[in-house]
């Protein structure tokens, strides 16, 4: 288990769902490991540094320097490490505040930097053969714990800020998934602006009802890439969803109202 | 007009294109400004440091700090500086890679940190009063030019990633919009992984065409809070393209497709 959190406050929701995973999975008997990257001061910006020996000093291209770095271990310690983590880990939760309708720049910066080429992306060093279903992380499952400081109706079906799981589709679909993982539908309190101790009391049995289904409950259907849905890899079927578009063609129908 | 990028590599196409928006505005005579993000060493992480003079010092709330600082003039120098050239600009150009689904942590640490309560959100101090077409940066248009390692056919309207424009919804709309700008449509260069001299040649020349209608092209029609299709404010009224849900229900149709 990889608890990973991006909020410097202890007393905020997002903290305090963190702190809840991490108790709730030790009682249980999990192995569990954090990643607080506030209090890790971790380095949100990816550049030069992250390639201390360079395929090419003349030119920075993150995709040849990355391949390069993680096939032959030319990665920095800190990405090192969270990859080893990730590595040893069944499940990994992401808890951050909802910052601009995604994630804070310091949690943006831990996926750039660790999702290396070799392991997220490039898989086997064969372009997109593998991604979406398949890849280095998969068999992991993963859940989106996400603090909202607006109301619930702002995010619904037809909610002036989008649904929530369309707006969070790059992470889910485009982050997660791509690398392999096995994602499941993400948890949300909203209007924690104005959370009270009885908010956050309800919040923290909504939360423990929900980490209790972490290895059972079932992840969202999105289609994986080479079963068949996608015949050459880039566009779906025109067998399937025919005349429609859009994120929510790439979710099997049924068990997600969109 | 101002010019943002985040880049590291000065020849990269991220780079170049910005190079570019620079030299054409320049030469048109508009006074540019730029913030090269990686040059400037930008701070990415949103964190305690950003409000040197506190509400609280026990309990971190970035919208309570966020407010206090912006109107009491508390905020950092490289903030107040990042919000003058916005205030001076009338257009805004975002130049980026597309990093997994979105912009890289530096990016987004800007709007993080310079999206301020009272500029960006909490617009008069009256919490959603205003905003969607209305706010702090009403007035000044915006566009996203982004740099796409992947192919075209990933990103079409049933293509395996997601149809780019609903990728980029919690930039384009929930972040720009959201502050009152007029987004145009976004401009992308795609397979640049792969780009020789003559892709980039083409795609020079692809950008300074859209570079030519920056005052002139029609924004995307996304619906006005305070218009009359959120009758109270948060959920599209029922007769607007009823029974339609998700993103795409928050552009009025006809000018784009979905």
């Amino acid at each position: 288990m990889l608890v990973v959190s991006a909020h410097p406050e202890a007393t905020s929701v997002t903290r305090q769902l963190a702190d809840i995973s991490v108790s709730t999975l030790v009682k249980q008997g999990h192995q569990v490991m954090e990643s607080d990257l506030y209090a890790m001061n971790w380095k949100a910006i990816y550049d030069a540094s992250d390639f201390p020996d360079r395929v090419s000093n003349e030119r920075l291209s993150f995709i040849q320097e990355s391949a390069h770095a993680y096939s032959n271990g030319y990665q920095t310690a800190d990405v090192t490490e969270e990859q080893r983590k990730l590595a040893e880990a069944d499940a990994v939760i992401l808890h951050f505040p909802l910052w601009w309708f995604s994630m804070p720049a310091i949690m943006k910066g831990w996926i750039d930097r660790v999702w290396a080429y070799g392991l997220a992306y490039g898989y086997k060093d064969a372009g997109n053969r593998y991604r979406y279903g398949e890849g280095g992380l998969a068999g992991k499952r993963a859940l989106l714990a996400v603090s909202v400081g607006g109301p619930a109706v702002d995010y619904g079906p037809r909610g002036i800020n989008g649904p929530l799981d369309q707006l969070l589709f790059p992470i889910t679909h485009g982050t997660l998934f791509f690398a392999g993982m096995d994602v499941l539908p993400e948890f949300a309190l909203y209007s924690t602006g104005a959370y009270d101790s009885e908010a956050m009391a309800a919040g923290a049995g909504a939360w423990r009802e929900r980490l209790a289904g972490l290895f059972t409950d079932a992840p969202v259907p999105f289609r994986r890439q080479n079963d068949g849905d996608y015949p050459d890899r880039h566009v779906l079927s025109e067998n399937i969803l025919t005349n429609q578009r859009g994120l929510t063609v790439h979710t099997i129908p049924g068990s997600r109202e969109h």
